[in-house]
């Protein structure tokens, strides 16, 4: 972390237009565009000119104006101010459908982010590994594979029942965020960020506004 | 709809209150318990008292003064309230890892749902099953279908190049919300509603925060 690096808090809506930002700057890459403009970035993803220009400056000064963003640099700088600038090692606790495929998927395992460990209590599962090869280890193990692994955000794919322990045992391990898609909340710890998202809730919420936006 | 049913916008976060609310219900019931204080839901579910008789006081008296709430008759209205108290058919579109994990979710086939159809463009994948039968057909019959099927919420678990034509094709079909976890947005379209879910902005998110909570 550098001097640069704010201090004040920054919503998750800030950082989600902040991460889409670098989706389209990666795609913009692709297609060797050089430079960019507030507008251009906009147009194509939909966002609003701006915002952009407001989200950019509040982590410093990155565009020339009447030039626009260099598209690598400000591609580089965004990396580093999300800290997705280096690789960081993911576990996921509950080898089930859900936990297997997030192991598996894209999403979880793109640049900055690895998918290193899956955890089980099931003694058939323990051993062996994910259909693209990520090792299934004993749910006892967590807090020192966390330590071990260098793990740095966790992943609870466990029914409603399994999140607590399993949460403990990723906090007692050093991990310093839990992104939890179990039917339940999972417990807070010291120095331990949590976010729940609970699929059940967003198809009820659903469910709710179909039935409210009906005649 | 009854006539109590509100008509001011609710936020999504009154939702997920509700919802967890009536888990708390459901949890109740099993126990065979006959009548709960807002003060006892609140402590079992960490959530707020005060903010439990201001949620269910917008849609109606559901209490009893001294008495509580009997459990069996505020879960049957909060169903109601939430429009759980039917069973709502989803399609996912995207068969892949992700897409039949969720069809074969308990999240996804509770009380109130049920996943009737996995689309996909896969011609090996398609006429087969889900572990737990779920049907994987042509994306191509997408439209046709979700009218077929009386289908209402459609799952896109799609690569992003795929999102904008299946979410199209649900619209065609009728469908009336999309819950969207591929990392691009969702394009609207008129009586969809949408909530993109992109799995990889609350990861990065996740990343920020740990890097803005370091010393």
């Amino acid at each position: 972390m550098d001097g640069k690096r704010r201090r004040e808090p920054v919503s998750e809506a800030t950082t989600h237009r902040l991460s889409l930002l670098l989706r389209c700057l990666r795609a913009l890459e692709r297609e060797e565009v050089g430079t960019v403009s507030s507008q251009e970035m906009a147009r194509r993803f939909g966002l609003n000119s701006a915002q952009i220009r407001k989200d950019l400056a509040q982590f410093g000064e990155f565009g020339v104006r009447g030039v626009g963003y260099r598209v690598v640099d400000l591609k580089e700088r965004l990396k580093h101010v999300l800290g997705v600038d280096r690789v960081r090692t993911l576990v996921i606790v509950g080898a089930g459908n859900l936990g297997q495929a997030l192991a598996d998927s894209r999403n979880f395992n793109c640049d900055g982010f690895r998918v290193a460990a899956l955890f089980d209590v099931d003694g058939r599962k323990i051993g062996s590994r994910s259909r693209t090869g990520v090792p299934i280890r004993d749910a006892a193990e967590i807090a020192s594979a966390v330590r071990e692994l260098g793990a740095e955000i966790g992943i609870l794919a466990v029914p409603a029942e399994g999140v607590a322990s399993a949460a403990s045992a990723l906090a007692a391990g050093g991990l310093k965020a839990i992104l939890n898609f179990a039917p339940a909340a999972a417990p807070s710890f010291p120095g331990v960020l949590v976010k729940n998202l609970d699929l059940t809730l967003f198809l009820e919420s659903l469910a709710f506004q179909i039935g409210e936006a009906a005649p």
